[in-house]
């Protein structure tokens, strides 16, 4: 099903690595929707994946950026740029990368350095991003920019490690940043929080098996999945949600606001 | 511009008054989308605005119901379903009202009495619609509750007097109802906070100007108003948001999370 | 282990039944700390408890006052500032009681015209006493007034039932007066959010073993029990504290900022 | 005014510089209370402050530490152990900065490297010092820390720059470290949220006179000054709180839940 809600609109699509990824769901969904894309990632990822297979089926380039490099960020836009022939309406970013949770490295023993270098990529890339665009004028009027974020920045989820504060500091950014580019030119920036989803880069997370069951059972409707996640992001990049910014929206089927369920205390006096 | 969001949906939409009403845009809205209609408010209400008129655009029958009443609400439902032939998948809840404000008295001199009676009609009325409509199976699986609310539920303004009090109330009813509705039929509840909007029923809160204008340039983007608020119902009615719920949306242009502007602190310093 | 922390201090304990009840601690800590105390309870309350008893051992009167009763409210000040010849310097406000679960009524069928008395009797009575204490200037200058909540006013906790939006509308009217009290009087208003604690009004509540047994799982440092919250009471009513108001305060051994523990995981696993 | 709360405790103090610093008036405060001291802060600060005054007046050694080198954190815990012969009980986090702040850099133009700087002494430095007590041990059961944060972690003050998010990391790794602290020793942390204070370190901010002037003018209560929070610290630091943990405790005279007052809508009228 899908309505032209972003009919005529212009997106870069950051973190599409394989058909499990938000990123790539989403960029089907914008398309669907009438929306031109630009699909980007970090060198790497475009080797590990399989961006071209999508790439062809959105009929977008694909333009390779380091998001902890100011020259490949600004090389991304002003190439995007040049490809649409002026700016872009939406962004998506979609990154997030801890290295002490690659490494197996528990939170209280973690590499600091590590810490750094996953902020880097998971958080201060936002602000690289917008402070980019910003400088090239990159994102028109009323443009909307969405970054996926996760419920351990409000609480602590063990196994999420030290990836918690660095989605703190994301949602922070979107915040701050989305007050500055509002002011200046009505671009409104936003997080999605999102239920715990089984991508490629989830399934390295220790214990997240568990874990997603659990939080399946802890909401009322469900655990929200990639393809529910890709429809949310569309209305977000839509004239319809043009006066939200600087929010973070769980998309979660309740979670955040269930306390307990009657199964979770059931299974737990069973001990 | 219409997408037909909400093509072979019905609703229900409580308190349209008049045409400043932001339940008078959402029906137009709805309507625009491809919706299907039942406009109630209370019989009062049905004397002193102009329904009428809206009725007849959005092509619409008019049930009166007095959301203090059970049998109002219950014979509502019924009719809605006679007239739908079946349940509807929407309710916009735009319900408030204070007789302490009305009267002008102070928070700390409130008619405890009259604040009951605001109450009822403001917040243990979601719990009766819903109660209403559970009881009679009137919401079709993945339906969408809408309530509005607005920000005083979480932070003093001390114009807004016992009607923050009704509206923390509104929200924990949505949270809590949304949670049973969700797990046993998939039907989602909400609430939107919405940035002050000048409507008829506004007007009669005092110093309801100076407050607007403040709240303009606390907001980036600006206050968000009716028709903005209209369009972002439309998205929570559609199908694109069916694992949002239990939540409170903040739509106000980024007020809600902007601390202070340098604007704001200039002003006062000129003091 | 006692600190002289109100040392001259007077104050009014509401809601001590019996030795499990938290005022009732409350009180002897309060005592400890030299404070001088009257004791209150509604008097249905009073026939049922024991808290005579307390009244010998903290040397304090009971002047019985049912807080529906605005009458009541201020004779219980009026006796009050009699006996210590001026004002008080703290009030607990520890009343909640919801006649749906006492009749284990589910939420969603809900009695309303229950739901309105205990709304009077929970939260309503918290404005009822402060408005009366306003009145008849009985709060001295930077005292402190504190009413216990819980958790259920921010997240859905099922067995809760309709006291959840009793406790979200208690802790907007600890807001809301707290404003106008702090602008008038210096005197702030707090709620504490307190750990399930098994007091006699708590073991009414359906489920409630179960309950308690999966907050303690879920609390890095197990539930505070009802001492604990006696001792957070005093700091609270202490001059060191004298710049907080407003502010709900968890007192939960971290259970509110807890998403989940490997536990808790584990335990549902093996389902 | 003492009451001995921390008698036989001992603490480190972190961040003290000058006699206006919010760290000198803790230390102050818990000697009063009975507390031993051990004070630390970096070099470069030990040059430029005054600390050997407070040392002196309060008996206690200093220990030199750059807080971004894990060497110099695990000295300063080890030497600290030498010193009382054992693990401390409590532990305050007064440490900020900004590079992008102190050069007058705009938030959006902000120099990413500055940012890393300012975020590994400001946020990154409190998991380092938890880190290495935890590794030695250092802190005994049932010990309290506390970090001082600012509001502008949950909304937008656009003086404040980057370290908005620096908070906001702060207040994640509190909570992060909290929950394994508490589950390993019983250990707490908190963050405490403090009105703005014109401490040394404050002076640099631009235009922090007139948001302290907008502050104090939106607290019921006024602003809270250093004195105040030295007592809410030593609250915090006390067995009177010993189930508080993982929390962000605003200490602000209720600026936090403080929507507009009627004196800012009318200054702002004027214009």
């Amino acid at each position: 099903m899908a309505y032209n809600l972003l009919k005529g609109k212009k997106g870069i699509i950051f973190g599409a690595l394989d058909e499990k990824s938000i990123a790539w769901k989403t960029a089907q969904r914008c398309k669907a929707e009438g929306a031109e894309l630009v699909l980007t990632n970090a060198p790497i990822a475009l080797r590990m994946g399989t961006i071209n297979k999508l790439a062809e089926e959105v009929n977008a380039p694909v333009i390779p950026a380091d998001v902890t490099s100011e020259a490949d960020v600004t090389n991304l836009f002003e190439k995007t740029m040049e490809h649409f022939n002026g700016g872009v309406d939406f962004v998506l970013h979609s990154i997030g990368m801890s290295i002490n949770v690659r490494k197996n490295i528990p939170y209280t023993e973690n590499n600091l350095e590590f810490t750094h270098k996953g902020l880097d990529i998971s958080a201060v890339s936002l602000h690289r991003v917008l402070q980019a665009a910003m400088k090239l004028d990159a994102i028109n009027e009323w443009g909307s920019v969405v970054a996926l974020t996760y419920i351990a920045a409000q609480r602590v989820f063990p196994n999420y490690n030290d990836m918690a504060d660095g989605k703190a500091m994301l949602e922070s950014i979107a915040r701050n940043f989305g007050y500055y580019y509002g002011v200046q030119k009505k671009v409104r920036v936003n997080t999605i929080s999102q239920s715990p989803t089984l991508t490629t880069a989830g399934s390295g997370v220790k214990g997240i098996d568990g874990f997603i069951n659990f939080a399946e059972k802890m909401s009322p409707l469900g655990n929200a999945n990639a393809d529910n996640c890709a429809d949310y992001c569309v209305t977000m990049f839509s004239d319809l949600t043009k006066m939200v910014t600087m929010q973070n929206l769980f998309h979660d089927g309740g979670f955040s606001y269930t306390g307990v369920t009657p199964e979770v205390i059931e299974s737990m006096s069973k001990e």
